[in-house]
């Protein structure tokens, strides 16, 4: 019996970096958290505390900052991701693979009585927009998704028909709120994409296909959420949802002789739904390593 | 010597209420959380275990419910808070005050193919509304405000001319990013007020005010925000700010060979600055228990 | 009509400060957060951007770090904070009052078997201690306490006899579970006062008086909490109490052909309750500006 | 081309219950949070929105409160897992898997002048203890572990002899402070375990190896404790850690003509090291789907 060391990475997390592109007096705002890891020959520093082939986390932070300078902006956080990964792979030798994830934080410009403002911002909330590519020597795979994003439905929810068993105490509907944060993470099919436009592009769809589904169970709207995001997008591959079903109970009102027609509600916090599914295209490629490190269903 | 009970309120926090008008197709979502808490004769409760005087707190959690649909709705969450802090304190002989304290978060309809969507909705980011009502007796005050709006300016802000003493590294600047969360809480005159169109205003005047103000300091763009506000609503006496100074350090570049023209920017958290101040109307009524219990700078 | 500064106070916060006390090879470690505050003669920078008063945010923040060494360590924080009030007020003209806060983060050594560590520890988890030193000019005032204490009877708590209303739902109970997070703020007689071991002496007695007290309700556990502290204390001039009511529901399993004698338990999140209470000696001295900024209630 | 479900899963999350074992006087508190997951066949409910499959989340909710009374107790949060997961796979054809993953919290009786108190507890702070249960069809996967536990050297630590490249600006050193919150989870060989046992075993292990190793890379440190779990448990297979390196930074007090030998540091929030690593025994079992929605790395 022996033991040994397993899979591993290591390197900088969230390393907070702010661009600002000045090139005009209309100034841009790119606002971003990476993490960037590393995967390769790094068994001596594990076993027996030999740095030598240990490239410091301290020097992937440094190089995330230097290279926003160098490639003239941070530009799509995928191609961003892309380059930091190749740059550690190609570059060093005892790196054989890489993991960047960003995070991107939105900003409007400030309106103002003379239209919106050059260089105020203020930041939008809801979603944040993520990447993960993952490169395995001259593999690459990214996923890319978002979180944060919101979403309800006043009416047009219905739940019954399920089984019935000695723990059941849950009353049918054909009328409740449903309510749900999306978190979704889709795999793209190589890398010539254009990614801010698809990424537009997709959140719309998800909104759209969450308000315009009529809705039996989150279940079916998760589905056709992600069906809707295929069919627009062949070079998607597969998505892959976790959404919460943040509880609205009808609140009883009887007890003081009022009635309630889906008017009043009370927002639960725990516990909560919890639905998770990938929604695929049955003739995409193998999805390699892409998701090993990924987050897809937890 | 003898040891008594001083100053107490008790109540039930964040009651999640989610109202649904239903009125039409068109559906409208009033998404809040209220805190109600009530002062009084309630010595007995606290020195010797007698409820007699002590109007539960689950109590009061119904009648934020009810009062929601007895009401027709919540409505201007000012006036719900009235509503609430007047029927507890003329409803119970033994209440005497009440403090009503209501968060609100946004919600916009989900654009679709054909229009925004009747009852589907999407969380807006960004800022929470708030406000406390603070009821003694036939005395009432009202202090209304906003949390959770993020700013920044990416140039148009200068910090120079501080004092230097032993202590002192940092160095001046006349081209730093300026940015912070605005925490607001403004004090009403009065309540015949229009609260919605109120906040709607107060809300762009503060953007507006941060964005065009040119920055030697934050607390000069914090003064200019508050003056601002003011000026145009002659309603309110007074508005203070707590307003973190959310650094962005410029990052050395140097040791790679690179300049770094005010582009690649590290945003910190901790520490951060913290500014805070009030901004009144010089004859502005008494402010009264108004601001006892409201985190003015904390 | 005019309009004006009001109160106004500024500073750096959550300056995170770790001392190694190195002194023998038996380490101790100090892990503090400090939020130091000046208030004066800020008008000018307020009103016309002009920092000539302006001590920097970033100077203090390097105050607190060369004090820990100028000082041989930080000692006991109430302490430290005045050591800071002092210097800011004493030292800069234009600096007229001080408000320094700190929050202390306790670390235990970790047994091996060899006994209790050297210089290797384990986060001790539960309450934080904290402290707001304000000082005015020549007045200076302590105000001490801790968050994050949270406790639980499983039995020996009652509530009934409470008034029942219209909106009343809420069943009497002779046994239910009584839980809450300890929010509480003490304010000191003078600054002549061995704070390590009153704090120690005060956290013990207000877990002994949570346990011990059957309670009626939790305003009464909380009020014989306070009494505790002041019996013993005579250095303290009143105790507050902020204390949310963790609400944990017997489990309706009836449904289910089980009966639940108090065994199985919802812990809910959200509402509820909110039990603030200040307790206070009869002939303590004036509380002056000490509470002014620690929220109280809040 | 089609596109189809790929793999799901559904469940409630967050169920929080707290037993109260009232066997004796000495009652006995359990705190737990149960996240229920199920898998099997829900193509219709995803495509269709057919229910006649999907057993409600609210079901899995009841059946967990229910099976606290049913079974006397939680015990071990282990069996507690394994309970509801052949509960659910064995009494439900249309479910095929299930995955239980369950929080535990502690508290320990407050000490008083009697000794610890029968019935008054305070929450422990620290880590929390953690396990997910992977069953499909017959096979059963048992991953057990913690979070939080914090832990801290002062010296002890070394960081050198890594790669310099053009991105290198971090110094070497010899002693450092060595910080992270240790996150593990270990992969049991079989259900026969005696599982309080070997929790408390692990967790001293980790503790006394973190403490005892001299550090010259995180990576080392991780391994030894990893290495010193798998020696002294054989009923383990592998374990799994992310620990972040909570930078502490020594601060520049020569500005202010001080030394700064080790004693006054900075705790730095973000960027942190991320290193995270398996250490396997190399004759162990498969892992199957054990660690397929559990966060091995991320």
């Amino acid at each position: 019996m022996g033991i040994r060391l397993g899979d591993n990475q290591y390197g900088k997390a969230e390393v907070r970096l702010v661009h600002i592109d000045r090139g005009t007096d209309v100034h841009r705002v790119k606002d971003i958290s990476v993490t960037s890891q590393l995967r390769g020959d790094f068994e001596a520093v594990h076993v027996e505390g030999d740095n030598a082939n240990c490239l410091p986390t301290d020097t992937q932070k440094n190089t995330v900052y230097a290279f926003a300078k160098e490639n003239g902006g941070v530009g799509a956080i995928e191609d961003f991701a892309l380059l930091l990964a190749r740059h550690f792979v190609d570059e060093h030798d005892c790196v054989r693979g890489a993991r960047e994830e960003i995070e991107e934080y939105g900003w409007d410009r400030i309106d103002t009585a003379d239209g919106p403002h050059d260089h105020s911002f203020v930041r939008s909330g809801g979603e944040t927009r993520t990447t993960v590519v993952t490169k395995d020597g001259a593999e690459e795979w990214v996923v890319s998704g978002l979180h944060g994003l919101t979403v309800l439905k006043s009416t047009g929810s219905e739940f019954h028909g399920y089984p019935k068993t000695k723990y059941t105490t849950l009353r049918e509907t054909t009328d409740r709120i449903l309510a749900t944060d999306v978190t979704a993470r889709w795999r793209y099919i190589g890398t010539a994409v254009d990614w801010d436009t698809t990424y537009a592009s997709v959140r719309a769809i998800l909104l759209e296909a969450f308000a315009t589904t009529h809705s039996l169970a989150l279940q079916q709207t998760l589905y056709e959420m992600g069906k809707a995001v295929l069919e627009a997008h062949p070079e998607i591959a597969e998505i892959r949802f976790s959404m919460p079903n943040n509880h609205h109970f009808l609140v009883d009102l009887s007890p003081f002789g009022l009635d309630n027609p889906n008017e009043v509600f009370y927002a639960a916090d725990r516990p909560y739904g919890k639905i998770e599914a990938a929604v695929e295209r049955d003739d995409a490629p193998d999805a390699g390593r892409a998701w090993e490190t990924v987050p897809g269903f937890v």
